[in-house]
């Protein structure tokens, strides 16, 4: 028994992953041994979510096999629509994604854990499904079809949300931000996966823990905030004197800095670099000029750096992506890393069971009712 | 950084509570310093909810109004009741627990934590309501209503499941079962509410978390499996003939042994004297006979020890409670102290984020998919 508190257990080696390493010093990003730099110019989120799962690469039939699958799982049941449905539009889409997820669960479940990597391709498929059914449904009273011609998640979340063949820029940024949010080692929602899913609970419950716990704000949400900030502003100069403002009123400015990381985000290269292409696409480089008139401030100022949170802010927004949705987008991508934590969990596993030292009242008598005054 | 694998964190302490202390060697449990002895003797679990959660215990005034507030907060609005409604009769009792409390979440959302206490009253009310209205709905075709002259958890329970004025000897015994299963330290599902509360999630989405770690098997559920064991048999001979075997064949029996204590269950005392009270109560005493007969066997055979668990199933069974439902009843007593703890990690917070240690593999150049092959 080790005696002093491990307070966030900061530091604690809680198990042994083969999934992702986050380089502390080097700022290097690995999906198994491959950099997150070669997929982010060369693969598809299929084939990223099919490495992290199956811990290999797809051969293109391989793949092809996995993309069809992964189709023939975006329809949902009308007792899932109905449920959807019953879901209010002021709901915050972070409850309705973790319900989803715990519904699917009620109607499909993982009756045996021979079949996970079924119940993995189902939420791959069906969590964006769930999203977009219930936004269109609560807030454009829509019931959209949730077939699509596109073979990609990213063409079919964009096709779901505009009705319209994404544009190709917009499929292929779209592609690198699910790669990029698709896994991050023990961050606290893959952590809070394997914890339940160390008492052999199913998949969905795993998930769903994942879900309700990225929707704190010290977890997820960041880039929802950083997209605030930058809509404000019409000239990079206005921003630099607002954030100055806020600095010296020591506001946290959202989408900097990282618990890991300690000089770059490794994940920011990419997605500054597709915010800058899709600002010239759109014709208007105001929300990229201000994020790079924030970002220099910030490294000037304070030494902190954006990291994945900020300009996939821009990105999104120039993608039509409405700001509610930015956070459920992240759990349609992290949702590969989780489902490979779960199944690496329970190849190996132990009882997440930690201890607390016990800082309450010493033992004392218990005095009734009638004795405690009125 | 330590540099050892803590797998399980056993023994690693990952934080501090006030709010119970297991004694690993004395064999004592107190709630806040208060031994579970005396409550199972004096205290309704209405008091020992009021006390994890205030730190305090009531006064008689204090106690009526937690209890009229409880009492006011176990009705279900008409989009609740609906989506019981439509969840099958087939489905896992706890899936539906996970999905009540999440679409409760949704409906009616902890917009600010200055709510918690209210959020955590409605959860020991509405928990309840939600096991036995989808219950009475899915397996009877009853829409049973969900108000009850009966002022306790306890009585509320027993009314709704048989429609009738509980006996008094029951209520008692439930009262009693809600008391010891209320709080149990950093135990695996209480450890899953405290790291999604860590990223300032709300209450709903950690109490989420909670369930779903307690569905799985090496946590809940070792009663219902003791039911379907101590009900096979017609005498305690057959009881130890059939046990024996099991033992040679090395299978595991339920509601056995404890990861925490290593000599006896504190807790089992109490429950074991209401099984035999029951029992008499009943006019039917081979539950009860057998039930010792195993223990007996168990005690002789393998040094092992009753839990909580185990004469739990028979004073279940005695108050006409379902064996499905054993595990949703859990979820309704120990939601008390899963709020407890939520409180506590909010009123002194960091974010729970270990380290793994990577095995995988080194990085590795990557490879176009037109290059591996088909």
């Amino acid at each position: 028994m080790k005696k002093e508190i491990n307070k966030g257990l900061r530091g604690v080696i809680a198990g042994a992953t083969a999934i992702s390493t986050i380089g502390k010093t080097s700022q290097v990003l690995n999906y198994r041994g491959y950099s997150i730099d070669d997929f982010a110019q060369q693969a598809s989120f299929e084939e990223v979510a099919y490495l992290l799962l199956h811990e290999k690469l797809p051969t293109t039939a391989q793949l092809n096999k996995y993309k069809n699958r992964l189709r023939g799982f975006r329809n949902l049941s009308k007792a899932m629509l109905q449920i959807l449905e019953d879901i209010p539009a002021n709901a915050h889409p972070m409850d309705v994604m973790r319900t989803a997820c715990s519904v699917l669960g009620c109607m499909e479940p993982e009756t045996d854990f021979s079949k996970q990597d079924e119940v993995a391709e189902r939420l791959l498929a069906a969590m964006p499904a769930c999203m977009l059914y219930w936004y269109c449904f609560s807030h454009q009273g829509k019931r959209i079809s949730l077939l699509s011609e596109e073979d990609s998640t990213a063409g079919y979340i964009l096709h779901l949300i505009s009705g319209k063949q994404p544009h190709e820029l917009h499929k292929r940024c779209m592609d690198v931000s699910l790669i990029l949010y698709a896994e991050h080692e023990f961050n606290a929602s893959t952590f809070a996966c394997r914890v339940c899913a160390a008492t052999l609970s199913d998949m969905y419950s795993a998930v769903v823990s994942g879900i309700g716990t990225l929707r704190g704000p010290l977890h997820g949400g960041a880039n929802e905030v950083a997209m605030e900030l930058i809509q404000r502003f019409e000239t990079p100069e206005k921003a630099v004197l607002f954030v100055k403002d806020m600095l010296e009123k020591k506001q946290l400015i959202m989408g900097f800095g990282h618990a890991i990381y300690k000089h770059s985000d490794p994940r920011n290269k990419h997605v500054k670099e597709w915010s800058k292409r899709l600002s010239a696409l759109a014709g208007n480089e105001t929300l990229y000029q201000v994020s790079e008139a924030i970002e220099e401030l910030l490294r000037n100022e304070k030494n902190l750096f954006p990291n994945l949170d900020f300009y996939s802010a821009s990105c999104y927004h120039f993608m039509g992506i409405p700001k509610k949705l930015f956070t459920p987008l992240f759990v349609c991508s992290r949702v590969a890393g989780w489902c490979a934590h779960i199944k690496e969990q329970r190849a190996d596993n132990r009882l997440i069971r930690p201890t607390a030292k016990y800082i309450g009242p010493t033992p004392r008598p218990f005095v009734p009712i009638t004795a405690r005054g009125n």
